[in-house]
């Protein structure tokens, strides 16, 4: 890696610590400057604009996601572990990646709700993504005889989605003790008792 | 109702609308005064504060929310007709209210994530309060056998709660036109088929 690209993986280091604890918007080029001791114009000069940087600050965070998320599945028995393993991953994520703080997605999900533009854009893609992910995953289920042949993988992947999407509710905003083992009893239900 | 009930009233509807259409921090007195045809200093009078308008906002849309989503279960079918009617209801809320734009509490979960103060203590009640009564629901429908004997109601309520809260994120984030038919398909899968 070159130094420009040491640089740049610095910053979008300490660009994903700011996106878990002060959402996208807190990415302003001169507090971020300072975080990793650069001028604002030495960090303005790899992206340009706060709408780049936040673009590139979701790239980097979805980099993590499929390699402390998803990737880890490979060593995983195909079909129902491999599933269950990435939602298990996926409750502990930004964690199990180091990050502080809350999903960065879905802090984006709040920022972007009514901004029209290139990074709500990106981020209704990288949903998107993960969810054919997870519709690949129940579909592989479904043909290894762990889940019921009439699973229907788009209505399983949207239920599972949900359950992790209440998870941030249940934990982030209600401080319910018991949103973990809830989420880990729906999605026992959810796949039938057989994870 | 006297004057300042109704002036009181008038406010407040108007307050839901702002709520609904730019969230509880878009309650500044001075537009909402302009668009009650108050002066700022009388809206004063009778709120005090941003804080207490805000209050009082959620208290108005949480007895709409009674009224329009949860009242009208008592004409219903006790047991699953009555859950069913409340979930299907609230599904259709806030429209169902005559309010315009997304569900003010979920607009209040995204802005008082990390504001500790009254504003979220009431709104984390309000939820409290609404899963209580959903617990009953699904209490009664085990009671009336329409659940199974060894239905949670806990869980299953935690369950109902985040189908309706990814149909949020579903519809208003992802503009998915499937969020409807997927949120009730998987109504239909907790409670077995039944409803």
């Amino acid at each position: 890696m070159g130094k420009g690209a040491r640089t740049r993986a610095t910053i979008l280091a300490a660009a994903a610590e700011t996106a878990c604890l002060a959402g996208f918007d807190g990415l302003n080029l001169q507090p971020l400057a300072d975080k990793v001791g650069m001028t604002k114009s030495g960090l303005y000069a790899h992206f340009g604009s706060k709408e780049a940087l936040q673009i590139a600050t979701l790239e980097y965070a979805a980099e993590l996601f499929q390699a402390r998320v998803v990737a880890p599945a490979k060593t995983e028995g195909a079909g129902l572990p491999r599933l269950a393993g990435v939602f298990g991953r996926w409750l502990e994520w930004p964690a199990n990646a180091a990050l502080p703080g809350n999903c960065p997605f879905f802090a984006g999900v709040v920022e972007f709700d009514d901004a029209a533009g290139p990074v709500r854009e990106r981020l209704v893609r990288l949903f998107r993504d993960f969810r054919a992910v997870v519709e690949q995953l129940v579909a592989s289920a479904v043909r290894h005889g762990h889940l019921g042949a009439g699973t229907d993988p788009a209505q399983f992947a949207h239920e599972l989605l949900a359950l992790r999407y209440a998870h941030h509710w249940a934990q982030g905003f209600m401080h319910d003790p018991a949103a973990d083992a809830r989420t880990r009893a729906a999605f026992a239900r959810l796949v039938g008792g057989r994870a």
